[in-house]
């Protein structure tokens, strides 16, 4: 799904229903392209091809006339109501969409914080109440020096830009010299009227590239006052970081429209981080935001060019600072924005936020954290030194190029065992609508112990598995193609039809968990460690926090090293923005772990082509545990 | 002459010849007022209200039609040649008008350096030539990384704004890696493609309520590339600060027209000075700027209203930093324009810039120096203590208010001998067209010694004095409301009129004098010291320059000390801008100076009323010399 197909015109008004969501998207836009701009990500399984028919949506008038797809997929009551498919509708004017419950995509499920960090409230930002003597003839101090020295402040080591300066005066004349000042380091912010020393939030940022996620925290407290979470709108753009890339350097405005969509999914995660806490959006002052460097890049408004082409150099790693109001992020305008720092091009700020809050350094062990999405980034701890590289694993395990994948979220089987039988289990209890990455891990291992995948990954056919209880026997099935493992029949299934695993699925697994063990491996031999010291292995990331991690180590997703020694982290990229945000002690502690990572570069390294070929493999036999 | 009195529309192009220069003004303005807007200014003794006729131009359309003073003073065939005076034509429309060199008014002459002091450059500007390496797999370094590791600086310690880092690639690229980076304190403000390290300038600005100098200083070198100087446009908009003060805070969109008036002088003085140096408005990269709290103020768009009413007190004391782009300055626009501190309301950054051209804290002596302009500032340094006060003198000593007084310029009196028989001479020993306030002071003191002048101030009949010489007798003549002394008669002077200074001169004269004497004598009883005891007076500013420093003491301006300990320090504010541009610990010490000098209100001080009863009378008799 990708806009730069189709020229694009001028910008149309469109309302998303039932969210009542107003967006403004170029015409030519697809409904489901303005549906994602505006929050509601619509189900595509086929990718946008037309050829699915699970994107249904209302909408009347304002569109393209349905094409061949629409006129196969939809009958014609459906037609005559309006139904339209999502992916080939494509928008020409001013108009209102509505998302049907059954075609909506349902926001990723995040573990907020898989590990307990203890950590002083140390905020960037100080909110200091001055009731400041009223000048007189004996009193002609300054209006600037009247409420710096009120508060104990030097004059001269307090920062103050035009902005503030303009509005000083009046201001502190307006509040009767009773005034509560904002610092953030030693900028004076701006002055509020009154004491309301109480209020003071930030926002934790993880802008991941699928999805973003916002914590408010009570700065004063330290107290995480609430999350919030969006698909991330710059998939209407392309959905994975080489087709954003190539969108921004090759599309008039693209950069401009991938940067105003990361802005709107933060504005709409802080819209709704206000309305539930129920405080006021100026009472934000600070964010801190992690993700790759593509996506920061972008977030600020530098083009990610040069992160698309060898040798994928970004613009910038050390942390960025941006005023909310020149980036246009709805907090406190003068708020500051805090983009903290990558590692390398590919190895980014999400990252670091993982080893922030991993406690990184704190022991002489051998670690590993890795984070595993559709580009895995990982970082090894040896002998005091800390490496790290990233590895391309494609997007199967986010459910995507799976004949029935689909994202972690309700209905999603998320776990399979292989006994006398199969029993699935799905995220909520739902009804099976497809499998997400961790049940594909967790099915592909069981499939290994019960013989119906062999190490090189060939999907047997039925005839040729003789030791199947009769039970699990019916699943393994052939379809047109070969052979097909029933993970839930079409009577048990949400969608009406079989969820199914087929040999291509396997491929795709194998690809995408090779790539990871390889770089693992690769990383650990660069260091000059062995597998076996890895004392913690460090799961970080939705997936890394549902999957098995017996299965990860079945599969040869991660190496074979005792289940004890492995940790899943949960969403600790956010976790270390959250850090960052409550104390500027974790914040320079992330600036000195990301000056002192030292990237390995994969493509540059003789050994990685030779590890992921063996990687893709399956282990032949798995040591006691 | 204000625009107070008028409603303003919308704006208007009008072209000023000869000099061809193109500004827009609100319709309603006069003539007079675009011609200053323009920096032109248009020579209006009578100070715009239509009586004397001196301000004659030519404009033929888009103007009201000739009111009844021009009717009066104009002929019918000046009125069909579409001349007119500037002060009562009211511009409606587009349209072009030509200013006579008649009836210019001539650029004040300002002395560049009064005091020699030796400094060291050390500027705030860093250049830095970067051949950094190109990335390949082995260097993935990110771009800002790579040049600020090749200048060897810790890019953590080097910040960078966004617009800085939008660009930062692509300049990078283009120039190959060979790059010049343009360090600020600790602010990467650009990079430039090549190796430019030998063009770096900057500006140091003394910017006037009346005249506005700028100098062009090579920041490499210390040498002083070029001086320009520009009528202030604000007068525009009143004379003095009050009426600016009033202006800005009643007129709708009032403090925007003043700071724009200041931002067009800096850029029509730094249009000067690049012409004439040849060199690119984008080699300059930093501006120190010195005023008065209420210039600085409106400069940086700070609207200066608290200033206007008791008790005085300024937004911000603090040096201030705006960035070029940002208040339209056009220097490079990522330059810095550093507006230098001030003492208090009305002592402004103009005399912290006196105090550091004068090594002021250099020695233990007692020392005291005053800038003489409308306002009349002051320093007293005793015992380890500085102490500095502002006092109203209002504008005899610029001319304003005298019979025959105009500004320092060619064809100016300046100096008055009374002997045997009256000698004047004027600037450029052009035919005079009036006296400026070195003259006055001059005349009046000679006056004084011939018994012309008693010590009251009153000016004598003709028939009351015997002793004069018959040629100095026939100076003194009887005009219309009583007795006048003539500086030259109708035949001799430029205007074909004849130059006189009549009784309310005199009294003009006391009134300005009075005060600057009372304020002096009261900082000098406030800091305990005694006046025989100020081992050096400093007299700064261009009246300070041109003025003889016995007259001075004759009229009883300044106390009655030894001449020799009378220093004239030429326009010191400006060598203390300058000083500040071409050194950061020259800056260091401004703050300082600003921070340490203590404040002496005057309308707070019991004595400086009866002070100023006293010091409004001339000197009886004056100790031998």
């Amino acid at each position: 799904m990708s806009l730069r197909s189709t020229t694009k015109g001028r910008l149309v008004r469109v309302i998303v229903q039932p969210d009542n969501i107003e967006i403004h998207v170029p015409s030519g836009s697809t409904v489901a392209e303005a549906a994602l701009i505006a929050g509601t990500a619509v189900e595509t399984p086929c990718g946008g091809m037309g050829i699915c028919g699970k994107c249904k949506v209302i909408v009347t008038e304002g569109v393209s006339a349905p094409d061949a797809s629409e006129k196969r997929l939809l009958d014609p009551a459906e037609l005559a109501e309006g139904v339209r498919l999502a992916c080939r509708s494509r928008i020409q004017a001013d108009t209102v969409i509505t998302v049907p419950e059954t075609s909506r995509s349902v926001v990723q499920k995040i573990l907020c914080s898989g590990i307990s960090r203890q950590v002083t409230p140390q905020s960037n930002i100080q909110k200091l109440y001055a009731a400041a003597p009223e000048p007189t003839l004996q009193d002609e101090r300054a209006e600037f020096e009247r409420i710096a020295e009120t508060l104990g402040l030097r004059p001269a080591e307090l920062q103050m830009d035009l902005e503030t300066a303009r509005r000083l005066s009046a201001r502190v004349r307006e509040a009767g010299y009773k005034v509560t000042a904002v610092v953030a380091g030693s900028e004076l912010l701006s002055l509020e009227a009154g004491d309301t020393t109480s209020s003071k939030y930030g926002v934790a940022f993880d802008l991941g590239s699928t999805t973003v996620v916002g914590y408010l925290i009570d700065l004063n407290t330290g107290h995480e006052a609430g999350v919030a979470s969006t698909t991330n709108p710059q998939m209407a753009y392309g959905d994975d970081l080489i087709s954003r890339i190539n969108f921004a350097s090759t599309e008039p405005h693209g950069l401009e429209y991938l940067t105003r969509a990361a802005i709107d999914a933060l504005n709409r995660i802080i819209r709704q981080l206000v309305t539930a806490a129920d405080i006021s959006p100026h009472s934000i002052y600070e964010a801190t935001v992690v993700g790759n460097s593509c996506m920061t890049h972008i977030l600020l408004g530098i083009d990610p060019a040069s992160l698309g082409q060898s040798p994928y150099v970004p613009t910038v790693c050390r942390q960025m600072t941006a005023r909310a109001g020149e980036i246009g992020v709805k907090i406190n305008p003068r708020g500051l924005i805090q983009v903290l720092p990558n590692v390398a091009g590919f190895v980014g700020s999400d990252l670091v936020g993982v080893l922030l809050a991993s406690m990184w350094e704190d022991d002489g062990r051998t670690r590993l954290a890795v984070d595993i999405g559709t580009n895995g980034e990982m970082a090894l701890r040896h002998n005091g030194r800390t490496l790290a590289c990233s590895a391309a694993a494609g997007p199967a395990f986010e459910g995507a190029r799976i004949s029935c994948g689909i994202r972690g979220g309700p209905g999603a089987i998320d776990s399979v065992r292989i006994t006398d039988e199969v029993t699935i289990s799905t995220i909520n209890n739902r009804k099976p609508r497809g499998i997400c990455g961790s049940g594909l891990v967790d099915a592909v291992a069981e499939m290994l112990n019960a013989g119906i995948v062999d190490e090189m990954g060939r999907l047997l056919y039925p005839d040729e598995v003789t030791e199947l209880s009769p039970s699990v026997r019916q699943h393994l099935i052939m379809g047109e193609k070969g052979p097909e493992f029933v993970l839930a029949d079409a009577n048990r299934s949400a969608t009406g039809k079989a969820l199914t695993l087929k040999q291509r699925d396997i491929r795709q697994l194998q690809l995408a968990k090779g790539s990871i063990h390889a770089a693992i491996r690769t990383l650990v031999k660069v260091a000059g460690a062995d597998v076996s010291g890895i004392s913690e292995l460090l799961l970080a990331g939705a997936f890394g926090s549902y999957i098995r991690k017996e299965s990860a180590v079945r599969i040869g997703l991660v190496p074979d090293i005792p289940v004890e020694r492995i940790t899943s982290l949960g969403n600790a990229a956010g976790t270390g923005a959250k850090l960052a945000l409550l104390s500027v002690k974790e914040r320079e502690l992330a600036s000195h772990l990301a000056e002192t990572t030292e990237h390995v570069e994969l493509a540059n390294h003789p050994d990685y082509q030779n590890e992921f070929m063996d990687m893709m493999l399956f282990p032949a036999v798995i040591s006691e545990r």
